[in-house]
């Protein structure tokens, strides 16, 4: 199965996070595989990185968009070596239940990854396991061969009244 | 901060987990208050009850509209004992830093809570936590006076299809 959580709205990452949670408690296996997430441990790290049958991966962990020391060509790079990681488990058979790919849509979005391969490699992989992208953008062709696809709608948002991110809430 | 999850898509509850786990792992206290969600555990129960720093309470097991056995009247009683403990939160010290009320959307939407008393209560607990509310059919005036609203709005669902519920996924 393929699920898309996308929209403007809080709470793509963590319906991912809740996700993997329910199926940790299920007994299952699950890969994260995370984009653009930050040299600093998120809090959600911190519990899930001591949880077992979870295997964790980062890459690209800043966007050249919101880091002006990355280039859009190093950033290119190492989303590269996370689509060699999907492709390594697209070619390997079956270890894990669920494999959350985090914030794949901004890369689909800003052509850091070709979406051609990489709806080939999804298909390929949701053969064997239920698959989890999350990002805002997710593009037409990644809805239309997703079985479940729900967009976070902002509907109100006090950060654009001026409030910074919390702890534990944001990060 | 008051944050609504709501809508007709998937999202609500996992986001709400993922939140927990993401406040846990910031060394927060959490309290976790469900409504409606069955005697059997769920997936993310078996992990959540083995953390520490979360307290946990579970009320009005089952939905009357979904399980002809359980009247109206009991339901109601059972969520009159969660809008106790809720009441007792907001009287006590601070103990907790985010306290997640889940399905409270639901028993406002049925009539099961009084929607006057619980925002009365909602605005004196957010003094000193942060508050979770999920569900869906959120009433307009919590709508009103949180600080972020999502709508988790079902864009695609292969359950549509007669698809039936996927363990891991769905529970």
């Amino acid at each position: 199965m393929i699920i898309v959580n996308t929209g403007n709205g809080k709470g793509k990452t963590t319906a991912a996070i809740g996700q993997i949670i329910r199926s940790l408690g299920q007994g299952f296996k699950v890969c994260l595989i995370q984009l653009f997430k930050g040299e600093e441990f998120y809090g959600e790290q911190k519990i899930l990185s001591g949880l077992g049958n979870l295997d964790f991966f980062s890459f690209a962990k800043k966007h050249p968009y919101l880091f002006k020391s990355v280039s859009v060509k190093d950033a290119k790079l190492d989303c590269c070596l996370a689509m060699d990681k999907v492709k390594l488990l697209s070619l390997s058979p079956k270890k894990y239940d669920l494999i959350v790919l985090e914030e794949f849509n901004i890369a689909l979005r800003d052509k850091f990854i070709d979406e051609r391969e990489f709806l080939t490699l999804l298909q390929q992989l949701s053969q064997k396991s239920n698959i989890i992208v999350t990002g805002r953008s997710a593009p037409q062709n990644l809805i239309d061969v997703a079985d479940i696809v729900t967009e976070m709608k902002e509907i109100k948002h006090c950060y654009n009244k001026g409030i910074k991110a919390y702890k534990g809430i944001e990060y």
